[in-house]
């Protein structure tokens, strides 16, 4: 026994977050508790109401409030570039910076063989029916550097270049900050190829 | 914008924890929605169950979930030993170890002539009528070692002493897995003060 039942009950759901341990777990509850009575009341209740506000677009798979979500519904972002991501969680990760003005479109998971996962569970008929647009000019491929990502953007650049249009996968190679030493082979592989001319 | 509005106040709330910053504040959230839709409206209803249902024991003033806290429900811990603490939240840190098998009093602060906050405000008169239990043989202060801490240590050992009771004060000094190159001069010269024969 620690704390009342109900408190312990809170523990282990924060304790299921990423990157949270049991002592933080614990320590964000009490926090909570120190805040006031009110503090975990608020926090419970914008949880419930964002649980069931949230939606996902009807165009490009991302999370909404509506039925449209905000980058879709702004008129001032560049309509000729469209970013194909895996997840709808990839959306805000590429949000973050600031710096990338285009559309995404979700596919919601990659081909994977062995995962049973083919083309037809992925929204590729809805990137397709897209693609209509010919504001649209340039497709990325943002799916992860990883086996089924890898497949599933070869297999879309099959697809989508008999369209006409440009398709390119975005850069594989060092991250920033990284060390050449640590760089495992298949990273320096990429990199390798994706080397340009200095500008 | 980065996430629709409802997800942004839940991240907004998880950033106020601590130890979470921005960017796992984000990750936690996109953590709910990926588990499915209904992790996100558990927790939530967790979170409400846990600030409705909560409360302050009456015999010794730590979170409980019914009138009494299990602690001082449960009969097989060791009546003679009470341990004073500040804050309901000092309770867990102690029974995290569940080496301590004694009872508890929240003062509910610590005296702070600064802040205007004098033995009367603190739940002493509380502690007092619980000491006329002739069960309890020694009262450990465990204030935490600031000023305000050690302050109400020292007044409430003045107040408890001529009770005949016997009254210690929590070990202070090195911290183990510490190093005596990092150890402040006081903390030294509390660690010589608490010095003791090995046996």
């Amino acid at each position: 026994m620690k704390l009342p039942n109900s408190l312990e009950a809170v523990v282990d759901a924060f304790r299921k977050l990423p990157g949270v341990g049991s002592k933080s777990a614990q320590r964000m509850v009490l926090c909570l508790l120190k805040e006031g009575p009110s503090a975990m009341e608020t926090l419970g209740k914008l949880l419930q109401a964002a649980a069931t506000s949230v939606c996902f677009c009807e165009i490009c798979g991302g999370f909404a409030d509506h039925h449209i979500c905000t980058i879709c519904a702004d008129q001032n972002r560049d309509k000729s570039l469209l970013i194909v991501v895996a997840e709808a969680s990839n959306i805000p990760t590429f949000e973050r910076s600031g710096r990338f003005r285009g559309h995404y479109h979700v596919l919601g998971g990659l081909i994977s063989p062995l995962k049973g996962i083919g083309p037809k569970q992925l929204k590729i008929r809805e990137l397709l029916r897209r693609l209509e647009d010919p504001r649209i000019a340039e497709i990325v491929l943002a799916t992860n550097p990883t086996l089924d990502g890898e497949a599933t953007a070869v297999w879309l650049a099959r697809i989508l270049e008999p369209l006409g249009l440009k398709v390119t996968r975005i850069g594989l190679g060092l991250p920033i900050g990284s060390d050449l030493e640590y760089a495992d082979d298949l990273t320096l592989d990429r990199a390798m190829d994706g080397r340009r001319p200095i500008n």
